[in-house]
C-alpha cells in the first residue's frame, strides 16, 4: 500500500492547510478589522499556491496509478477515497499556475468592486470587470474541458456538482418551468384572501441570538464543535470539528435571522456528522454543493417552515421575543406559518420563497451557460435578465441593475456553475423528506413535540456519515430508492401551499 | 541579487504561513469551542513541519553564502535582513525533525497536564512531565550549543534574547540583588502609614471594556489594524496589520483589566508600527522578547502607573465606572496612584508590583540555569524554590507548589530561557523613559493632558520603526546613548516610591 499511503499523507497535509484556510476565512468575515485585509489576502493567496504546489508534485500521477493497483479488492472506502482524491487532483492540476494567479486576482478585484458598485447601481463600472471574469471563466472552462473531456460549462459545473451535466439540468429545469407558473398563480390566488399579522416590534439582537442558540441546540447542533456569530453575509464555515455559522440581525424583524440560523444549522449538522474516521481525507468531505444545500433546505424548508415545527417553536419565540412584539398574537404558530409560507414573486433571489426560488436559479443557469458558450455577451446581460424575469416572474428589472444582474456576488467572485446547486438542493431535500416520512410516518408529529432524534439518526445514517463515499446519484438512490426527480418537490409544495 | 532574492521569497512564504499560525492561534485562545482542539493542534503541527521543511531545503545554505557576496556594499537593511534570516534559519535547522516532533509532543502534554494539575497542587503528578521537559531542554541546549558555539543555556536564551548571555545577566541581576532588599524594606516602611481606599464595587464587563477601548484609542492603538477580546490568559497576538490583544475581567475589580489592557496595548503599538516596507521579512520583526516587554512595560509601568497618567485617566474611569463604585472617592487620581504603586512581596509573579517583580525573575533564572547545567534536579526544585523565595522576599512556599514552582506555564510549556526577558524589559523601559524625558522634558505633563503624540513619535523613531535592524545593544545605544544598565530603573523606582 505504499503508493496509497503516500496519497493519504498528501491529502492529510492539504486537509490541515485547508483547516487554516477555513478558520482564517471565517475570521476575515467575522472578526478582522478592515486594515487587516491586504495582509490576509496575501497570506491566503500564498496558501493557495502552496496547496497547488502540493498537488502538482510530479510523483503524484505515479502514486495514483500505483494505488489503483494496490487497492484491487481492498476496502471500498479506500477506493472511493482514491477516486475523490484523483478528481480533486485533476481539478487542481489542470490549470497552469500563472492562469490561477491571474484568475485569483481578477476574482478578488471583481468581488471587491462589486461591494461598492452594487449599491450605486453602477453597471457601466461593473461591466468590464464582469467581462474579464467571464473571459477568464471561458478560458478556464476550455482548459478544464481539455483535461476532463467534458463540455466547458459542464467542467465548471463539475467543480460544485460532481457528475451533474447541463443537459440533465436542462431536463430537470424544463420540468419545473412547466409546473411553476400555473402553480404560483394558484397559490397567489389562494393566499390573496389569507389574513395574517406582521410580526412588528423591537427585538433586541441579544434576544434573537438567544432564540437562535436555543433552537440550534434543540435540532442537534453540537456546541462543543461549533459556534454562532454575526457576519454581513450569512454562511457556514470552519471545519467539521469546529463549524462556524453566522447570521445577521434586524431589530425590527426576527424572521430572517431565525430562519437564517436554522438554514446554516442544516449545513452545520452535515459537517459535524461527516464520517470521523475519514476526516482528513477527500472521501470524508461533504458530497457536493447540491447535497450540502439539501441539508440546509431540509432543515429550513422541509422542517422549520412546517406547521408542526412552528407549533414547537412558538413558545420559544414567545419566551425570548414576546416582550418586544407589538401584538403577541402575531407570534402564534398559525400566524407564523402564514408568514413563513407566503409566496410572492420578487426581484431578489436570497429573499425568495421556496416556490418562486427555482425561477431565479433557472434564469441564472440559462444566462451563465450562454455567457460561457458565447451565445450571450456581457453587454447584453441586463436586457436578457429583464426578459427572463418578465417571462418567469412577471417582473421587469429595467435599469435597476442592483436588483437585477448585479444582485449576487457569485459571478463577481468568479463562481460560475454554482447557482444550480440551490435548486438541486431543494429537490433533494424534498426527496429525502418523502423518504423519511415513509420510514418514520409520524416524523412530523415528532417535530411538533420537539423530537428530532429520529430525523437526525436517519439523516446521519443515509447522508451525513456517507461523506463522499457514493456519487450523488448513488447517494440519493441509497437514501430514497430513486435518482433525482422533481416529483417530491412538486408534491411537497402542492401539499403545503394548496392542500393545507 | 539572485541568491538574496531567493532568501526574501522564502522569508515571505514563511511570513505568510506565520500569519495563518498567528490568527488561528488567537482563535484557539479566544474563539474556538473546546471540541475543536484536537483538529487545531494537528493543523498547527502540520504547519510547523511545513515551515521546518521550508527552511530545511538543502539549497538555502548556498543562497546565504551567495547573498552575502551579493550584498557587499549594498543597502544595510538588506544586510541586516540577511543576518536575521541566517539566525532564524540556524535556529530552525539545527534540530533534527524527529527531535522537534518529540519535543512538541512533550511540551503539549506538559502544558495540558499543568492546566489541570496546578489547581490541585499535584506536584507528584507534574514532576515526571517537568523532568521530561527539562531532559529534552538539556538535549536541545546541547544541540543548539553544538551548532552555535554557545553554552547550552545561552543557546536557549538566544532564542528569546538574541545576543544576551547568562554571564551578563548574572552581573545585571546581582546588581539588582544588591539594591532591592533594602529598597523594598524602605518602600514598605514608607507605605505602611499611607491611607487609601480600595476600589470596591460592581463594574460590568461591558463598561470595563468601553474604558479599555477608550484608553487604548487615546494612547495610540490603531483599531483599523487590531482589536480587543477576552481570553483566559491575556496576550498580544495576530500580525502587525491586524494585532489582537486580549484581557480578562473581574466584575468586582477593574484595576487588573485596565492595566492589563494598557500593558498589551504597549505590545500592540510596537507591532503596529514595525517598519511596513519590511513587513514580510525577518528584519521587519520586533527585536526580541526583552524589547517587546519593554514596550508593554513602558506603557504600563512608566506611563500608566504614573501620577500624571492617572490624573488624565481618572475622568474616564469615573465616566465609565463611576456608577458602579461603592465610594466615588476611591476613583480619584491620588487614590488610584496609591493603589497602582502599592509594593507588597507575594508568591505570584504575575501579580507582583514592579519593585518586587525582578526577585521572581531572578529566582527563576538561577533555577532554570541550574536545571539545564544539571546542578539542580527537578525533584529538588520545590526546596530550592522555597529557599529562594525566603531569601529574596521573605516568604516560604513550603508544600504550596501551585503558588510556588507550579505557578507559571513557561516550564510546563517548554519555554526555558524566557523569564529574564521580563526584567530586561523593565530595565529597558526605564532607560527609554529617562532618554525620552531628556529629549522632551515636559513629557509627563503631556501625559496629564492626554497628549501622547510626542511620546509615540519618539518611540516610533527610536524603537518601533527599527524592527530588527540593530542588535538589542545597538538599538539601546542608538535610542538612549548607552547600553543596558540598571541605573535608570533604580532612579525610576527611587523617584516614584521614595521621593514622591
Amino acid at each position: 500500500m505504499r503508493h496509497y499511503e503516500k496519497i493519504e499523507a498528501l491529502a492529510r497535509r492539504v486537509h490541515h492547510l485547508q483547516h487554516l484556510q477555513a478558520i482564517t476565512g471565517w475570521d476575515e468575515a467575522v472578526m478582522m478589522p478592515e486594515g487587516g485585509g491586504e495582509a490576509r489576502a496575501a497570506a491566503l493567496a500564498e496558501l493557495n499556491v502552496l496547496i497547488h504546489e502540493t498537488y502538482s508534485q510530479p510523483q503524484v500521477a505515479e502514486w495514483i496509478e500505483g494505488a489503483r493497483a494496490e487497492l484491487e479488492g481492498a476496502d471500498p472506502w479506500k477506493k472511493a477515497n482514491l477516486r475523490e482524491f484523483e478528481r480533486t487532483w485533476r481539478q487542481q492540476t489542470c490549470l497552469p499556475s500563472d492562469f490561477v494567479q491571474a484568475r485569483t486576482l481578477a476574482v478578488m478585484r471583481g468581488e471587491q468592486a462589486w461591494r461598492g458598485m452594487r449599491g450605486k447601481n453602477d453597471w457601466q463600472g461593473f461591466r468590464p470587470l464582469l467581462e474579464e471574469n467571464f473571459r477568464l471563466a471561458r478560458q478556464e472552462g476550455a482548459l478544464r474541458a481539455e483535461a476532463s473531456g467534458l463540455q466547458p460549462y459542464d467542467a465548471l459545473l463539475d467543480l460544485y456538482e460532481p457528475g451533474v451535466r447541463a443537459d440533465s439540468l436542462t431536463r430537470t429545469f424544463s420540468d419545473l418551468e412547466g409546473f411553476l407558473p400555473e402553480f404560483i398563480a394558484a397559490v397567489r390566488e389562494k393566499q390573496a384572501d389569507e389574513k395574517f399579522l406582521p410580526t412588528r416590534g423591537k427585538f433586541p439582537i441579544e434576544r434573537q441570538r438567544a432564540l437562535g442558540l436555543e433552537l440550534m441546540g434543540k435540532v442537534g447542533f453540537d456546541f462543543q464543535h461549533g459556534r454562532l456569530d454575526v457576519s454581513h453575509h450569512p454562511f457556514c464555515g470552519g471545519v467539521p470539528a469546529d463549524v462556524r455559522i453566522t447570521t445577521r440581525y434586524r431589530e425590527d424583524d426576527f424572521s430572517q435571522s431565525m430562519m437564517g440560523v436554522l438554514h446554516e444549522t442544516g449545513h452545520a449538522k452535515y459537517e459535524q456528522n461527516l464520517p470521523a474516521t475519514w476526516r482528513t481525507q477527500p472521501v470524508g468531505l461533504a458530497r457536493g454543493m447540491g447535497v450540502h444545500e439539501s441539508q440546509s433546505l431540509f432543515l429550513e424548508m422541509q422542517v422549520a417552515r412546517s406547521r408542526e415545527f412552528l407549533e414547537f417553536a412558538a413558545p420559544f419565540i414567545e419566551k425570548h421575543l414576546g416582550a418586544g412584539a407589538e401584538d403577541a398574537v402575531a407570534l402564534r404558530a398559525d400566524n407564523l406559518f402564514s408568514i413563513f409560507t407566503r409566496v410572492k414573486p420578487g426581484y431578489i433571489r436570497v429573499d425568495a420563497d421556496e416556490v418562486t426560488y427555482p425561477c431565479h436559479v433557472i434564469l441564472r443557469f440559462k444566462l451563465e451557460r450562454a455567457l460561457i458558450s458565447g451565445d450571450l455577451k456581457v453587454k447584453d446581460l441586463p436586457d436578457a435578465w429583464d426578459a427572463g424575469m418578465r417571462a418567469s416572474l412577471g417582473l421587469s428589472t429595467g435599469d435597476n441593475h442592483k436588483d437585477g444582474c448585479m444582485q449576487d456576488v457569485h459571478w463577481a467572485g468568479g463562481a460560475i456553475g454554482y447557482f444550480p446547486s440551490y435548486t438541486l438542493g431543494a429537490l433533494i431535500a424534498a426527496q429525502l423528506m418523502a423518504a423519511l416520512e415513509k420510514e418514520i410516518p409520524n416524523v412530523r408529529k415528532d417535530f411538533a413535540a420537539g423530537e428530532f432524534g429520529g430525523m437526525n439518526d436517519w439523516l446521519r445514517r443515509r447522508v451525513w456519515s456517507q461523506g463522499s463515499f457514493f456519487t450523488t446519484d448513488d447517494l440519493l438512490r441509497q437514501a430514497t430508492g430513486a435518482t433525482l426527480s422533481t416529483e417530491a418537490y412538486k408534491n411537497h409544495v402542492r401539499r403545503r401551499y394548496l392542500d393545507s
